[in-house]
Formats: C-alpha cells, sequence, structure tokens
C-alpha cells in the first residue's frame, strides 16, 4: 500500500492564454506562476481565460516553467454582465500610482475600454500601454473575468473627438457653465463614453472642441474629485444606473 | 517709487483647524504647511476649516512655524452635500495601502462614518486611527469639504452588530444564498450603513448574526470585487441611488 500517493492538485488561480486554442500552452509569465510557484506537476488541473469571453478547464500536460503545456478538458463561455459599452476616456495623472489605480479598480468593476487622452494641461503625456495591460490582465484574473478590457495608445485630445463612438458622450469638466448631472442625462443601456480631463482641467478650446462634435457637459456631483477618482465615479455610475 | 512692493498672497490650499474658534492659530503640521511651505506672511490670507462644517476666511497675523496665530475675517457654514447619514464598516485589508486609498476615496466622494471590525476571517487585527485620520483630513482639504468623516476605533463584529443604528443595515458576503442587490433594496434618503467582510469573507456565524440584528444579506453586483473596492462601490451606489 502505498501512503503517500500524490493527489491530483488544482487551484483558485485564474491563469491568463490569449491563444490557447491556436497555441494550448501558458505564456512565460503564467508558465512561471503555475510551475514554480504553485508548483504543478502533470496531471494537475487549472482555469485559464483567453480574454475573449472564454473560460478553459485544463490539465498540464509538460510542466515547463517557461512553456507550460496544456489540454483542454472543457469550455464555457462567459458574456458580459453588463449589456452596454462603456468607455473611459482619461488624462493620465502625473502620479502612475493613480492612474494604475483606476485601471485596476474599473477592471474589476466592469469596463470596455480605456482612452487615454493627451490634452494640453496634461501632467503626462504618455502612458506605456503594455504597464497599464499587465494592470488589466492582473484584476481582470483577480476578479475571475473572462473579457479582457481594452486599452487604446493614447491621442491627441482633438484625435480622440473626432473618433467615431456610437452611443452617448459625455464630458466632465469644471467650468462654471451650463452642465447637468451624469445621473440625470445618461439614458439607461445606451452605450456610454465619459471623458475625464487633467488634474488642471480640459481647457476651455477642449472642452468647445467636444460639444461641437457631440459631447454633453456633465457634473459628477457636488464634491470635488481627483482625476481618477472621477473616472471610477463616472464608470461605476453607468453601472449603477443600468442596475 | 517702491519698485518690489510686497504683494499679499493667498493660496488655492484648506487648512485644518479644528479648534479655530476657541483657540485661533493653525496645527503644528499646518503651521509648519503655511509659513515654511507656502512661505506666507503676516497679512496674507488663507481658507481654513473645522471640519465641523465650516469654512473660516482668515489673515495670518503672526507666521510662526509650530503656532501661526490668524485672524478670522468671515465665516461660511456648508452644509452636506449628501441628506442621509452613511456608514461603511468594514474589515481593515492585509495591505495598509488597500485600505487608505479606500479611506481617501470614499471622503472625497462622501461619507459620514468610517466602522473597522474586526471579523473571523481578519487579515489584520488592528488599525492605526490617528493613520486614518491623517488619511481623511488630508482627503477632505483636497476635496475642499468642510466636514470631516468620523472613524470609530475598531470592534468586534458581535459588539458592531449590537451597536443602534437608525437605518436600513446591509451585510455584503459572498455565500451562495437568498440575497438582493443594494440597488433593489435601498430605499432612496434612508439612512444606510453597509457591512463589508475581510479576504476571506465573512464567516457563516458572522452572517447569521448580522441577520439576526437585522442586517440584509446583499450582492453588489455580478463581479467579484477585492474588498476595498467593495466598500468603495457600496459608498458610491448609495450616492448614485440617491441622486
Amino acid at each position: 500500500m502505498k501512503l503517500n500517493a500524490e493527489k491530483k492538485k488544482t487551484t483558485d488561480s485564474l491563469f491568463f492564454a490569449p491563444n490557447i486554442i491556436q497555441n494550448p500552452q501558458l505564456p512565460e509569465a503564467e508558465s512561471m506562476h503555475a510551475v514554480k510557484v504553485l508548483r504543478l506537476k502533470a496531471g494537475d488541473t487549472i482555469e485559464a481565460t483567453d480574454g475573449a469571453g472564454n473560460f478553459y478547464h485544463c490539465e498540464i500536460i509538460h510542466p515547463h516553467p517557461k512553456n507550460c503545456v496544456i489540454n483542454i478538458l472543457s469550455t464555457v463561455s462567459q458574456p458580459k454582465t453588463w449589456n452596454f459599452h462603456l468607455q473611459i476616456a482619461f488624462a493620465p495623472t502625473k502620479s502612475n500610482n493613480r492612474t494604475e489605480w483606476f485601471i485596476e479598480k474599473a477592471t474589476e468593476i466592469g469596463i470596455d475600454q480605456f482612452v487615454p487622452i493627451n490634452c494640453k494641461f496634461s501632467e503626462r503625456k504618455e502612458l506605456k500601454i503594455e504597464r497599464a495591460e499587465r494592470v488589466i490582465i492582473s484584476a481582470m484574473k483577480q476578479s475571475k473575468q473572462a473579457i479582457m478590457p481594452q486599452i487604446q495608445p493614447m491621442v491627441s485630445f482633438e484625435a480622440f473627438v473626432n473618433q467615431p463612438f456610437h452611443g452617448q458622450k459625455f464630458i466632465a469638466h469644471c467650468y462654471d457653465s451650463e452642465k447637468q448631472n451624469l445621473t440625470d442625462l445618461y439614458k439607461r443601456t445606451e452605450n456610454a463614453l465619459i471623458a475625464i480631463g487633467p488634474e488642471g482641467d480640459f481647457s476651455e478650446d477642449e472642452v468647445q472642441l467636444a460639444v461641437a462634435n457631440g459631447f454633453k457637459p456633465i457634473s459628477l456631483g457636488e464634491n470635488r474629485l481627483r482625476t481618477e477618482t472621477a473616472c471610477l465615479v463616472a464608470c461605476h455610475t453607468i453601472h449603477v444606473l443600468n442596475s
């Protein structure tokens, strides 16, 4: 009788394998985590997602620490938990941490697309997309979602307001002018694109240009919010109004 | 003709002076900021708040770096921008940063009271109240509010559920059981107390005890949220439902 028969292990971790169908193995960082950190062996099972709406129940075939080969045992598709398209356009904050915090939290709560914009008064003129994607992937895995929110490369404000968008478009700014609350203006179930400016606000020209391109000026409430707080408040407000 | 006549300065900073009426001077850290960092002089003007609902327009009389003496020129009271009482009870997260992030963001968005609770599966059994208060004061000043949210010393879960509360009480947990969405259960304009558990959730006993004490089990939506995200989502959901 074998007393210490090895049990097949499983794990609560969700792995990200975007090309799992064409190439049934884990990417390098995920292979490392599975094999070196969690010490998974051949025969152990894991859950993976392609970030495109599917979960895969998989068996580890070859636990290589760089290219862990897997076999898909079953597939479950998971639709989005919201039925509208939500984009937040934002000027990255001077502190990268604050932007990454917003990206993490919005991914947990639910967002379709991040649109970094370069504004006249932007404190930060570039955003490392790969780094932002790592934050997105980590938050997607942590919150057990199967759809990865997308992030655009940063665009100028002028290019941004001319991008096509099928739905309601809003711009939040701090100038004294006629503004309605997002909660009053937004029509349930419609797609929403909300632009939040930098620490120093949009310029008056930028607000005018946005309005000329169909954006409605909005207020997010009475309180003065930091840029990243305004971004998250806008995101969650749309979810609550649709609940 | 004097070419470099000194102009009287003012500043966008809001200063916190809780005892301004009894003792018209800035506390030590605020005096340091005014005198050493902003280099304000006698005759310069500042805005201060007592954190109890009042803004004070003040003139600096004696710019001492530890006890900056001021004279109140005028007072404006600012009522809360929401007309209900909102308490969030939470188990502090293992990472202090995540808890402090929630405290900062909730203060910006609007909250009346933070209630740290010690639960069976809490990863952190103590919270430094003074440090949390510094985060609250900083966020209050940054968002130009005149009312400082309160934070209780940490209490055991059992003591917490027995505290009196005049309003609706909710508990968010992850067990499979009958739960309604907070958005469906909460009645507009009513006071709300929402309890959010630790990373490892409330224990089943804790949930039962809460329900026996009038808490309604709720869901905050389809997505799995981190503790601090759930706290902020709960806070902002009540604001949106009241908007």
